[in-house]
């Protein structure tokens, strides 16, 4: 990612937007829909690198993993119970999957968000 | 990993001796230990694939994270709450991180572990 684009979507403003729009409109984000709980909502990949390329993300504020708070332990446990619905239905196993959190100066996007992939990259 | 080896990591005996290492006699298990809690151990990899590569494994017996129970909310807390402290303290948000979890085929060992990996692959 270039410094600008990162520096754009870190800005406050632009990051505070995106948080805005998972936490209290998330309905207007323009996804596929494969998985929703009370905390968490689970996605297609608008631009897959895998044949399966899943996102899941908090609809709280949660800019990244250090941030996800320790005290709430609902929200992990509905985070588990989502993956496992969607490894199971999706028969990722036999396809081979991978969870990835991608964190620091790798993180791409100013909103927590956990990859599910499986198959091979693009 | 060879179809021999996975049928040997996966047997019964094997996988069974490996979870009853980690669950009754992790002191035995000869690895650099990073980070201990109740119910997870922290610890480099023997064969680092990546600069930073720590593997993160509970010490009960999970066999995968199909396997991981969402009844036993300390146990993600207790996860979440050690990743925190390593990425924290190793200063791995300046070197970019990732946390990553292979499973169904992709899994090559029968025992639940999460890698923490920072810098760019060997």
């Amino acid at each position: 990612m270039s410094d600008l684009k990162h520096r754009i979507l870190y800005s406050k403003p632009i990051s505070g937007l995106i948080s805005f729009l998972f936490a209290h409109a998330d309905k207007l984000v323009p996804v596929s829909r494969l998985r929703e709980s009370p905390n968490w909502l689970a996605f297609s990949h608008p631009n897959p690198a895998y044949p399966v390329h899943i996102l899941i993300v908090p609809k709280r504020k949660i800019t990244n993993w250090m941030e996800l708070p320790v005290t709430d332990p609902v929200l992990h446990t509905e985070f588990v119970a989502i993956t496992q619905s969607m490894i199971k239905d999706f028969c990722l196993e036999a396809a081979g999957y991978r969870l990835i959190v991608n964190g620091g100066i790798n993180q791409d996007f100013p909103h927590l968000h956990i990859h599910l992939v499986a198959g091979e990259a693009n």
